[in-house]
């Protein structure tokens, strides 16, 4: 039941074949050359490759390239983007027209970027970075098994695409390229198929000098099929037999080794050269006399290969228009279900989801972590919304991402699961989680909100996957729990510092570090009314109170009053601002602080530098004083980027260690007695006859001044 | 000629192993329920493994934990540190007492951390972040293996010594452990064996859940040797066969696959509740009794337990003390590499490195890619000091880390070079790269210094190792190149707009933006005069000019004045800060604004923000102007973190885009058009009746108000 409904001669003519095949190296020389940059030798090996793909094998239709149930295509080798563009040209995109493709390398911002972008027709995501185009791959096919297990029925089955993914060496030498292929050998996702394109070369020269992996065998060793061709260049016949086959394989993912001469046709065939930068004028010009094309003609595309690629229109049409009217009758047969995909197609939890949520008198007045708290808004939503899939890398429960009922997304045979569930267990592979879920996000208007969990610091291995989350404007909900030295005896490896800096730096993305339970829902909040942006929670491992004036609501202020020593918190001499955890210990030094140095001080939570920036000037200098107040910044992570908005700050200045949480707080200098102290004599240093004299640019202060390790002093 | 030298009868008494074994599983019981919490399973499933290869296989002393020619063990699965620590114990190592032991999970900060930790006796490298324990491995293997290249001789084999490596199905599912195996595959290195305690189960239950690897056969398709055994929990001999074997292999690594029984003995064997967590007062009795031990006394190490590791501190001695000898002849027979080695060991390069580097006057003055730039101190120093290990993950040419007549280190038999060589090819695997550097730098009082490269961008996938450069202070010189949009039309994929934060957050780390040829020699400088701390330039694409007033020697200061529009700098209005291949933007600008505003406008080259807060407060002061003058920072990168020392910001503040530099350059907002008329305005603004008011807190400006996507609107 997976194959295409049109089916198209496989062989028409061997004469068109090869001028088509010919015309696309050509053109891969040209635009290259033309454009002085670039990766030519892709498209002269793999020509044939795309070929049996745009014109024969994929099922899709051109005119309407957002069609729900598409194959997509991911190229996870992003450089050789012009493979790509040049047949999403061929194959009849009305946006990929002649001009746009001579937009490569030049100027004018047209769709034909350096790498493939997320944001044109026929781009399924956004790739470049190698590996991940594997993972986005994988995820891609886990949406399409989770739609097919939720709304298939019999005699309707209306998800039933094949994901492809078209891969070179550099992504299976990369990790994230492993680990994803680890897991769809585990999940089973005979709805992937990976075409690993083997030119033997990268950017240095052979792959011998490197990688050596006998590639077939050790991803036979996944779980998937293997199928090989040797001759990938010229054989289209061979390759066409090879992806139908990959089409019937049920069970297993499919691998399909392909063989191929990169830069075929110059005198660079086979080499490091032919990779990474144009021929050459001459080599250029030699290409096209090799393939009898006039040498001085650039970019020429003969009318016989339009010709040719014509029937990919009519066919994707009809495919379109069959499906089209199978969908109708499901929508009368099964109302229900039909309801709910097109309410999923419009990227938005149905209303009333906020309503849900409990309200702040309805949550534990206990203190707890907030990684506790933020799951009270996973065990209340996700059981709700199908649009969820949650899950982590192998810390479903100390991260608060498990909820009721949950069935996991597995393959029925296992006995642990079936596609239709929505817990997903990525294992230990953090990187291709959040690779993983930018596929499942990416599968059609946002039909899937993925929630990813691990400790914040392995955030850090995932980083370079949340970074194309907020470049393709995903919606992830990531959950990083045990955020600090909070996470305590497991020691500095588990305890992160620096990488909050990452996090706040990176265009597009809301990272969140909530106070409380009331704060955690506020998060929760923000995350789903961002269908563009992707979102990460640092949570923490140890308890904290309830506090009586958090408030949902302002959380997407970025910043807030939370405490002050005085009924009218107008005019604070001194401000104490912090995040997450440290807000409790905060409001025990302002009010210690306000005692004993009768002071009016104020406490503001930051939860979100990023969204207290985009505030009105007005509202920014009042939360920081109006500039007659001191500010200090108590945060246990470095004290980059707190120049902004505080004098001075109590930071962490070098990793971590191993002790309890309690321990740890105190010796790093937030015990409250510490802060009170510290806090007490900076004041005093600042105050010059009894007046408060603030400090200028290039004075922000460390208000402590390093920690002595305990063990090697 | 690679097997220890002097050898232990490999049976003694079985009923004695018994006693021991039983005793480490009790002790891992017993310590993780006493301080409550740990990893308890790892210590009772693979206690037998322990006792194989401290007891009998590994060659060490543990009177001189230091021994050079010493096996080296590396385990992988950091969480299960009891495992060793119990060991370390049992072996006679001095500093690992009874009590150290019972510092796990304990406030007292002794060596029994969460996870091993390189500073004390026994431990060769921090681990704990799954996966990166391979990598170490493997580059302590590559070291080992070059060192015995570089230095044996016939009948000298002075290093001949083996790496182990421990490891669970964690660092087999995280993607560094897959691309080091698959490199050490690749490089053929038989001296290193690793150990797979395959108990089948992770923190959130059975692994076949996410992970179901044929494992085996995956790692053979790596290149590895194979060997399993059945029963790792009991079945000493068999362990102690496969170990055996796996030291004879030659030509290979070698994969010991060993099935084990995690929590063996108690109620939770074989289960995830075994894993993470103290079994339970109760469930500690009942182990203990199973074992035949008095469930109420804690921690009883029996006499016969002692009696039976005593021999290894004979063994060590003697293995030793051979190997003294051994060295002593090597010394007279060669005198050159003895000498050699010993200078090596001082962990410093010999006097008189700095003065090879080029002087000012000898630099290229035409404008040139600072990438290119630091590519003459490799071409200086690599030659001549075989301290030098230079490798990139497949862009040596484009990073310029390729330096003269290198040898590559490779297998011999593939024809590409030897052992001995010193350019490494990493393969595209950044990660890996960088905790092979970190093994290879911890492999002994660092006489290796590592250099690694790939573009700028990519150092976010190595960023968790080279965290685990900074932790453990390991001499690694990063190079990361295209680090901007400057790198043109590879487009948002590759261009960094966050990364820079993290690096400037992390501790202990020289992260350095140089300006052109003159401050990269002085990045260099920094580089190798910290012996304890890793280093990460960030280099353009993209030529500049040699500067007027460039310094090497103030490089180390952070920051200085490099320009000015008047002869005596004493008193600038405006300056403006920046870094990279933006200062030469930045004083063509200045000029402008000095000219046309009639100011005195200062420009501060700042190439390392961490280098210049540890500068006193006076120079500080002086550099951004006493308090009198404007502050702009000028940097195509995040403005987070430049409050501290500016006013305001032009930087970047969405991702960016693919086309040529230039344009980018300017559609961005850098072209110097647009910094002048942005700058003029902002100083307009804040002029009242011809007085500059200084901006106060929390008005930091962002002068690039958001940059329009041309092509999206």
């Amino acid at each position: 039941m997976t194959h295409p409904t049109v089916k198209l001669n496989r062989v028409i003519n061997d004469t068109v074949e090869k001028l088509v095949i010919n015309t696309i190296r050509c053109l891969g020389a040209d635009l290259t050359q033309e454009y002085t940059g670039g990766h030519p030798g892709t498209v002269m090996g793999a020509a044939a490759i795309g070929v049996a793909l745009w014109r024969f094998v994929m099922r899709y239709n051109p005119k309407d390239p957002d069609w729900f149930n598409r194959d997509r295509f991911v190229l996870s080798a992003g450089h050789a983007c012009l493979f790509q563009y040049i047949h999403l040209h061929l194959a009849g995109y009305d946006a990929w027209t002649a001009d746009q493709l001579k937009s490569y390398h030049n100027p004018n911002f047209g769709m034909a970027a350096g790498h493939p972008e997320i944001e044109f027709p026929g781009i399924e995501v956004t790739t470049g970075p190698l590996g991940q185009g594997i993972a986005n791959a994988v995820g891609l096919a886990i949406a399409a098994k989770n739609l097919a297990a939720t709304y298939n029925k019999p005699g309707f089955n209306i998800v039933d695409n094949k994901i492809w993914c078209f891969t070179g060496d550099g992504c299976l030498q990369e990790g994230v390229g492993q680990e994803a292929l680890s897991l769809a050998g585990h999940l089973r996702l005979d709805n992937f198929i990976i075409i690993y394109d083997d030119n033997q070369v990268t950017v240095d020269g052979s792959i011998a000098n490197c990688f050596t992996d006998d590639s077939s065998a050790k991803i036979a060793a996944n779980g998937f099929h293997i199928i090989e061709v040797q001759d990938g260049t010229n054989d289209l016949p061979a390759i066409l037999e090879a992806l139908d086959e990959a089409k019937t394989i049920e069970g297993k993912p499919v691998f399909v080794h392909v063989r191929t001469v990169i830069g075929y046709g110059s005198h660079r065939a086979n080499s490091g050269a032919a990779h990474g930068q144009p021929l050459g004028v001459e080599e250029v010009e030699y290409v096209k006399s090799v393939f009898g094309f006039d040498p001085r003609v650039k970019c020429h595309i003969p009318d016989e290969v339009y010709e040719y690629f014509r029937p990919v229109i009519a066919r994707g049409h009809e495919d379109e228009e069959q499906w089209k009217t199978l969908y109708m009758k499901y929508a009368e047969a099964y109302p229900a279900e039909y309801t709910d995909i097109q309410q999923r197609l419009t990227g938005n939890l149905p209303d009333g989801w906020r309503e849900l949520l409990p309200s702040k008198s309805e949550l534990p007045t206990v203190a707890q972590p907030t990684r506790k708290s933020s799951g009270i808004a996973v065990t209340t939503l996700v059981p709700k919304f199908k649009q969820f899939v949650a899950g982590s890398a192998d810390l479903l429960e100390s991260t608060f991402v498990s909820f009721p009922n949950q069935v996991e997304f597995q393959h029925p045979d296992t006995g642990f699961g079936d596609y239709s569930g929505r817990q997903i267990r990525y294992g230990i592979r953090e990187f291709a989680m959040i690779g993983l879920a930018n596929g499942i996000s990416a599968y059609q208007n946002g039909m899937f909100i993925p929630i990813c969990s691990t400790f914040f610091q392995f955030w850090l291995y995932a980083a370079p996957a949340a970074r194309m989350s907020a470049l393709q404007g995903l919606r992830i909900i990531g959950i990083g729990t045990h955020d600090s030295i909070g996470i305590g005896e497991d020691g500095p490896t588990h305890q992160p510092i620096a990488l909050a800096s990452f996090y706040r730096s990176l265009p597009n993305y809301n990272f969140i570090r909530p106070a409380d339970a009331e704060e955690c829902m506020g998060a929760w909040e923000i995350a789903l009314d961002s269908p563009h942006t992707p979102s990460l929670f640092a949570l923490s491992r140890q308890p904290v109170p309830l506090h009586k004036n958090s408030d949902r609501s302002k959380v997407k202020l970025g910043a807030y009053p939370i405490f002050s020593t005085s009924s009218d918190d107008c005019c604070p001499q001194l401000i104490i601002i912090s995040s997450g955890s440290e807000v409790a210990r905060s409001i025990q030094a302002a009010k210690r602080l306000g005692d004993e140095l009768n002071l009016h001080v104020r406490v503001v939570s930051m939860p979100s530098q990023a969204h207290f920036d985009k505030q009105s000037y007005e509202y920014r200098d009042f939360v920081l004083g109006n500039g007659r107040a001191l500010v200090v910044a108590i945060e246990a992570w470095s004290s980059h980027g707190w120049a902004r908005y505080a004098h001075a700050s109590l930071s962490m200045h070098t990793f971590g260690q191993s002790a309890p949480q309690t321990t740890l707080y105190d010796i790093f200098g937030f015990g409250v007695d510490n802060i009170v102290a510290k806090v007490k004599a900076w004041v005093d240093s600042k105050t010059v006859n009894g007046k408060v004299v603030l400090p200028r640019l290039g004075q922000f202060e460390e208000l402590l001044l390093g920690h002595v390790d305990p063990r090697k002093h």
